[in-house]
């Protein structure tokens, strides 16, 4: 992964000489199309801006820093101090494609003022957007640096519509507004989670999307290489169409603690004429460093079912017992009696492992499995949960042996409450906990504020936690799987043991209400370029008041819909949420989550437009065999799937998983068909997907 | 250590008898000459006494507790849950004792208000004081406890003169200030140290020591095994002459989060009518758990010197480099030069080691080993220090390698800068270093305001820290000496690996200005009844101007005061804190140093006043040998040694190290004069005792 070849091309790469003398600058991206000029106005002040064939992307805009010893945002002049250009290509351990190009030009740009304060801007500017940072050189009188402000802006060329949810410090579960921006201050709701901190005033999180209203122009805002640095929301003035940098602060008000030498994290612009190829974009994977681990062949993408889906469905809980009060490494656990409502039990996940052994599937992540689950104090308390003591009726060694014997793997759970500082002083122990006992996946959370009290989800110190975490994990050889962490920022090329995180409204909110059609054909543009999502699809049974356990909620879509999802929501982990008696009802279509994989070799975004529908191919990495997912909104239509991406002259056998004639998420969600048929690359399939509905194919190589 | 043996004498046991209706109740010590007395007020408000032969120690003080979610603190009914008479005895692994017993008497009492909400507070009485806690049960509609206040009070039966520090949630470096209560307002100087967060209004810090104005009666207010719960200060009213229970918040406001039940640490009242008496109380190790630690052979009390001193001499320094913005573990430091002032390299440390072995000092710390200490941004970076990277003039292996060739042990230094979260995520991994590489003690220190940035020194969650690091050192086999930390509640007694801390003004300050004299003749009564310090004594060359470096404090001591400390200040941990050179300069004055032991199997304090004087004999635990330590205020006097406690018949050569006739910590401190003589326990020395002197005995039995 590290086959990288430079090359300098001076002067095909630039548009003006390569003069050290302060000037306005203009770098292109590899086709030409895409231009970063940058500058500084009559008063000292750096601006760019990015045209795509030389119309505005984004028009001009402030860059600067702002902190307690230093402020870098006027009276500087601009010099080149450097440019080059790559063209090298590097082969993820699981992802979308067997192998990534990263294929960019580069400006270093110092700007400094008379006293010798100074930021370096590096840019990258690929053929489907950029990246800049702030890197922070040595300087004199500048050490250390408390960060107040980064005064990035992104000003807009039209009035965008936006794709977006709110900023917020500590959550990032909530559903995507979609607004002209001029209208998002009335259109934007106010929903707060349990855990949100809401930023004051009108503010956005990354990754974002907007759509051009008359021009074919789609671009995602995010940030790359989240490192030492908190994440970035966006401050939003409709009026002025304009977006600014908008950092995690810590409680005390600071944005970050740093040292220079530093570089920022990379603001990224995707910047495509249309949807299919912002879903195919791997940017922000080319904006992080090369994976840090040395041998990854313990790193196992695999699908998983889980004892989970049972607490949401009602009735069941995550505790053992009733006893409100008792504390985990405290209370002698033996002495109470389970509540009768445990699924984490010995008898249920002896039953998920046959089940799961039964039909192929690798692994089995067990919720409630450890003592402390009687209360939830989160915050209020500064021990929730311990990592190392399973409760009496989880006997883990017998389950962690009868799992093997049939090739299926556990799953840890540490969930934390959002309590990170006693996590950190559990690690090592609960790792080595791990990995005697034969776990090498874990999935973590942080439900709730955040201890240290200082903190926020999205903070300094918390971005540190997780990286951490991440990174203690690969010397443990152990995969993780965070819920509730910040965003992602494709750290997952960096440590491709970081399989996967939530870090968005997911498939749980099924059970809250539900996820409207539109969620699913949204977050691919927006979320999930971050890097892949444990969205938790499989959903064969939405109606949850069957269970007759009080949960009355409907998941939103339709059964055909769940299996696209594997598709258009890659990831390397990937759940089947479901109960196993679910499944056992519709073994036809169950065969479809058998049978798809969760690497590829290759991917081909068929069709696509943001919140309305989606329709990908993508190549299984361990044969030759071609899958296929499609979704829609809550709007019925016919989907195009030209196969002429097949090889040529090669005989496919599809197995066309789809929504029944009568199908509707809403009315008969359970309604769907399959059927089979050869294809070739001639083939062009016109399928009709139901409202909230889907399709799922299997192109199987004669 | 666990030969308690409890029987209940009820009759003898209680002055009321033991109804379970309210009403006022009186429990008296084993000797019947200290009572507590406590009841409810007409409101229903608790309040206790505490008499000395029926004199008052502390009148009318109110208990109670307030939280975000009750007050308990009147409405209340009290009632007597059960009474209880232990007379037990345990052995230290180390201590100032071969056995220490537990002679008390307790009582344990409901306290309750109509809707239910209550706590019980447990009393035990000993002959020399008492301790009583709150013990918050298990309790309709109250399950998470956010304390905001606890409300007891310590009300004074005259005009007490204090012995005190101020009160301070991050430093407890100060001088001591001794003023009659009346006039303490004025009398308190406000130095700051440079990780103050003094306590607004009059507050001091425990241990705290009180004398009466006109009765023998010595007061020492502190607490035992503060596990879980902020440390106490106690806010101060002169006026009223009371002192009220002052906890250290976290920086939001809150004292604690507790979950129910739950119990505060001990309140501990040590109450003697003379000043010999309150040195030997060991009641705060008796209100202190048993030890946790089933193999306690690996803990070895030790004499250890430094690679230490010559930083505070001037011009050396911690850091290897002078490139300022080093950062641990990213910098190449093998790239860098050194600054030629950095003693931790392997010539000089070799130097030491040599040292230690050829005069039998079992150990050497080393500071300034570890890459980091080129900044110093503490509380503005999130990682100071790293704990597994040797500086590149630091050979670690070949020195531990040296060292163990000559039976010298290398001694870890683990300073944090006050990110004490940074700590706990590198603490694992620092340990495990420790122990692949034969080190078996650590030097801990918190130099800084505290990361988490929500914490302080003596916030509930740095208890907790503090208590995690001991018990996890504990797991590993590794002794700590914590520096900044707070102050000792007694909890050695469960963590005998837990050899030392400083939480006091220690010896280095003679390099700051200099400790006056009175200094060393309080802690014992103070700072020391909370567990051993180490102070760093053995300065022989008080004077820093001679090393010509730019530091010109003098230390305010003798020589021969030096030798006594080791006497008068027991620690299982006994710095050796100068140089070898100075040593060597005075190899007969040394040679007390090489003998004298750290491990005692009885003591006794033969004349003592507070800030003034202490003379104490203790016997060595592995030898029929006794010392005598003996140290003066910066009055000159004349101490008798009366010998009576030795063995009958039985004849001993004393070795006498005192002041020169000249000596004066002023003008001639290193005036000092060595004499033998044979003694027995008939013999009653008189000693003359420089100003600012003091005077040390090696008794070896003939």
């Amino acid at each position: 992964m590290k086959n990288s070849i430079r090359f300098f091309c001076a002067s095909s790469l630039l548009a003006v000489s390569l003069s050290c003398i302060a000037s306005d600058f203009r770098l292109v991206s590899p086709d030409g199309e895409l231009a970063f000029e940058i500058g500084v106005d009559s008063q000292g002040k750096p601006f760019y801006s990015v045209n795509l064939k030389n119309l505005p992307v984004i028009s001009n805009s402030a860059l600067g820093l702002k902190a307690d010893e230093f402020v870098i945002a006027d009276g500087l002049e601009m010099n080149v101090v450097a440019t080059d250009s790559v063209d090298s290509s590097w082969s993820p351990v699981w992802g979308e494609f067997e192998s990534v190009r990263n294929h960019y030009n580069e400006a270093l740009l110092n700007f400094c003022d008379r006293n010798g304060l100074q930021f370096n801007l590096r840019v990258r500017l690929f053929d489907d957007g950029l990246g800049f940072r702030y890197e922070v050189p040595e300087q004199k009188n500048v050490n250390y640096v408390t960060l107040r402000d980064e005064l990035t802006e992104f000003n807009l060329p039209a009035d965008m519509t936006m794709y977006v949810i709110p900023g917020d410090y500590d959550s990032d579960e909530f559903l995507y507004t979609i607004s002209p921006l001029s209208r998002l201050r009335e259109a934007m709701p106010n929903p707060k989670h349990s855990e949100s901190s809401r930023i004051l005033g009108l503010a956005v999180q990354t990754p974002m999307l907007m759509k051009h209203p008359s021009r074919p122009l789609y671009v995602n805002i995010h940030e790359a290489a989240l490192v030492g640095y908190p994440a970035m929301a966006l401050d939003v003035n409709p009026e002025s169409m304009s977006l600014s940098s908008h950092l995690t602060p810590d409680k005390t008000g600071v944005k970050a603690y740093l040292q220079v030498p530093f570089v920022s994290p990379w603001r990224t612009l995707i910047i495509t004429e249309n949807a299919p190829d912002m879903l195919a974009s791997q940017l922000i994977y080319n904006l992080n460093e090369p994976c840090a681990i040395e041998d990854t062949s313990w790193i196992k993408p695999q699908k998983f079912m889980g004892v989970w889906w049972e607490m949401f469905t009602g009735g069941k809980t995550w505790a053992y017992s009733d006893k409100y009060n008792a504390k985990p490494g405290i209370t002698d656990y033996a002495a109470l009696s389970s509540n009768g409502r445990h699924p984490a039990n010995t008898a249920n996940v002896k039953r998920y492992i046959d089940f799961a052994a039964a039909n192929n599937i690798p692994a089995l992540l067990v919720e409630g499995w450890n003592e402390g689950w009687e209360d939830w104090a989160g915050y209020k308390k500064n021990r929730q949960f311990i990592f190392d003591k399973p409760y009496p009726d989880f006997a883990l060694d017998s389950l962690v042996q009868y799992a093997a014997d049939r090739n299926v793997k556990l799953i840890m759970h540490h969930e934390t409450a959002g309590n990170a500082a006693d996590y950190e002083r559990q690690l090592d122990d609960a790792f080595r906990f791990m990995k005697k006992h034969g776990y090498d996946a874990v999935k973590t959370g942080y439900v709730g504020h955040i201890i240290p009290r200082s903190e926020y989800h999205s903070s300094q110190w918390m971005v540190d936690h997780y990286n951490h975490v991440v990174s203690k994990a690969a010397d443990y050889g152990i995969m993780v799987d965070s819920h509730e962490a910040v965003r992602p920022t494709g750290m997952m090329r960096t440590y491709p043991n970081w399989v996967a995180q939530e870090s968005a409204r997911g498939g749980e909110y099924e059970s809250f209400g539900g996820n409207p059609p539109y969620h699913t054909a949204l977050i691919p543009f927006t979320r999930l370029k971050g890097g892949p999502m444990d969205y938790t699809p499989g959903l064969f049974e939405p109606d949850l008041a069957k269970y007759g356990k009080g949960n009355t909620s409907r998941g939103l879509t339709t059964l055909a819909r769940q299996l696209a999802l594997y598709l258009t929501m890659p990831s390397p982990l990937q759940m089947l949420c479901d109960l196993p008696e679910n499944y056992q009802r519709f073994p036809d279509a169950f065969q479809f989550l058998k049978d798809v994989p969760v690497e590829w070799s290759d991917s081909r975004y068929l069709e696509a437009e943001p919140a309305e529908y989606i329709t990908v191919a993508r190549k299984d990495k361990n044969s030759a065999d071609w899958y296929v997912g499609s979704i829609t909104d809550d709007q019925p239509r016919t989907a195009t799937v030209d196969l002429s991406f097949l090889p040529k002259g090669e005989s496919y056998e599809a197995t066309i998983y789809q929504d029944g004639d009568d199908a509707d998420f809403r009315t008969n969600p359970q309604s769907y068909k399959i059927s089979s048929r050869k294809v070739n690359e001639k083939t062009k399939l016109k399928i009709k997907v139901a409202p909230g509905g889907g399709f799922a194919i299997r192109l199987k190589k004669n």
